[in-house]
């Protein structure tokens, strides 16, 4: 059964009218055409029995029926006002347009507000973004051959990264070389922007690269992924630059204990929750639990955040065929910052992780 | 007057209790700190008679401090429910809390359920989205120093991009060598993904960069620009690999002819709907109009895409400070495409472009 056969099934039985799908990893999901449409409004409208159609920006109508997408798609111009053009369309197609489902996570209130003013009854009580998670939650055989491949990219991310380390090169140069192998290789995206981080900018466990040199004797973050065809890789590790300290190298052995771990321990029915409190509580009984101010992990697929969280309060049991990410880290501001990451998939006994590069503290001659 | 001060009075001018502000941009545009919370929660929360506070995850909490944010800055962790925590302070700050100003462009319409639950009596009449147009609409010299320099960098990016076209390179190869020279010359960002389009590919207006790749007598487009220190370049450029032939140059003139002159007509009470209507009248009467799909330009600054929007409809007078894009683009579906994007600032008496690439057609000479 296909994607969309599967929302209209679920609609169906919602008892919804109209399901308006907005979100372009989701839009892709079902038509097979990605576009990103900034302020613009790209748009799939879905009905239990009528056909769904596309309504999208004049300027990407052509994109989207040379993507395959065979259902109808109306185009609309800068200058007009989309959703009168999308009010007229949705009532040629159905008269029952009361109860609504759109996705709770990502729809602008404005939009919200736009449907209200042509429908003035509608409902909006189904949560398309509800669906979406439970829609992508387990993946397939194929699924998981991509991100097997993207996991491969994020390997050789790693050894690109690895040998650009030398004195003085800046945490941006380093994301460069790897961005630039990884093109010329042929990845179309990564992920999302590669992160190097080095000394005590690795401590901001949400920073990015800064114009800062590399410089002996400190630990360097690399976090980084590739988009393999829709399919995401993420992955983190963190390696010496020189001799590590004595206090370096405690907190890469209590984050690796932590990692090691928590992969260890996956398996169906090991519920999110006791997942991060494995990791948790090596951390803390280190005596670093202040320090680890994030989840262990989040889900991974077509987009690099989605179901399932890995976190205290998740008492969803894990099944075969999820993707997550098991990503201890702990952060000492003004001292140094250590996160090691692979995202893996459940399996019917275990897990197995979609990157390989060796974990184990890994010493870069100090190089000019 | 600080950006801080000038909401609040704004807020309290429209009788509103609590401003939720959420685009990352805008947090930036008040706080001097910006961070992209992903599907985490990342607010400031302004009212008319307290302190301003940020509420973040607690892994940004450090970053937003070192940032220079002097107000209060609240954390969460992943497992808490943020909007517990948020609904807690704004209680403690303000016992008013019935008429909020939301971004109505951006917050999700969960965020705003949210808030309703805590607040279930809050009315939502007041659109931040609204206010904050107005109030980047006019750049100050000092944002236009930066648009400058963003431009010269857009330039360099050209020239690279030119140098790196030859016979079998791919799309996605030439955008790589343009985005890895610039960062190896010191450029953090660029203000979005670098496009670079050959042949028919260009006729694509919302493309990007594929594994085709270049050959003789093929137009190529680029269109690309960089984030300096917040403030945006965007710029295009199509230009001839080898000798272009009769109809390739025919579309070039023709969307020259109309790029130069929305150029030149720019000035103080012109309005944006007219301004369109200069360049798209001569694209009209050439008898492409109809592959004219997209707004004569957007307005630009601390994101690419801002108000003014240049379009028929918006019968905005412009004014001094104003900066937007001039890009007039012919797309023929399987022949070619053409785009030529200067983005601009009004003078007292016209424009002055952030960008000075040669608009001529460039002939670029055969290379292996």
């Amino acid at each position: 059964m296909s994607h969309l056969t599967q929302l209209q099934q679920w609609i169906a039985d919602q008892g919804v009218d109209v399901a308006y799908i907005s979100d372009p990893t989701d839009i892709n999901y079902f038509t097979g055409f990605y576009s990103e449409p900034e302020e613009r409004v790209l748009a799939l409208f879905v009905f239990p029995d009528a056909a769904p159609f596309l309504f999208a920006p004049a300027l990407s109508v052509e994109a989207a029926k040379k993507a395959g997408w065979t259902g109808d798609v109306f185009g609309y111009m800068d200058q007009e006002d989309p959703f009168t053009a999308i009010a007229a369309r949705i009532k040629e197609r159905s008269q029952n347009n009361r109860t609504w489902a759109i996705e709770k996570d990502v729809l602008p209130f404005g939009r919200y507000e736009a449907v209200r003013k042509f429908f003035p009854d509608a409902v909006f009580t189904a949560d398309a973004s509800r669906y979406m998670e439970q829609a992508k939650l387990i993946k397939s055989a194929d699924e998981i051959a991509l991100m097997v491949a993207a996991g491969k990219e994020a390997d050789e991310c790693f050894r690109v990264g690895f040998n650009a380390l030398r004195t003085g090169i800046t945490e941006q140069g380093v994301a460069a070389e790897i961005d630039y192998a990884m093109m010329q290789q042929g990845v179309m995206h990564m992920s999302f922007d590669t992160i190097v981080q080095a000394g005590i900018n690795a401590a901001d466990p949400h920073g990015e690269p800064s114009a800062a040199q590399v410089a002996p004797n400190e630990l360097v973050l690399f976090d980084l992924g590739t988009n393999h065809q829709g399919y995401m890789s993420d992955a983190s590790r963190t390696v010496a630059y020189g001799e590590p300290t004595a206090k370096q190298k405690e907190i890469f052995d209590v984050c690796l204990e932590a990692q090691l771990a928590a992969m260890d321990a996956v398996k169906p029915g090991l519920l999110a929750s006791e997942l991060d409190k494995i990791a948790r509580d090596i951390i803390a009984q280190a005596g670093y639990g202040e320090y680890f101010i994030h989840r262990l992990g989040h889900g991974i697929g077509t987009s690099t955040h989605e179901f399932p969280s890995i976190m205290a309060g998740n008492d969803m049991p894990l099944q075969e065929g999820m993707c997550f990410s098991i990503e201890p880290g702990i952060y000492i501001p003004g001292v140094a910052g250590v996160r090691i990451e692979d995202c893996v998939h459940v399996t019917a006994t275990g897990s197995e992780p979609f990157t390989h590069t060796d974990k184990a503290l890994r010493v870069i001659p100090v190089r000019d």
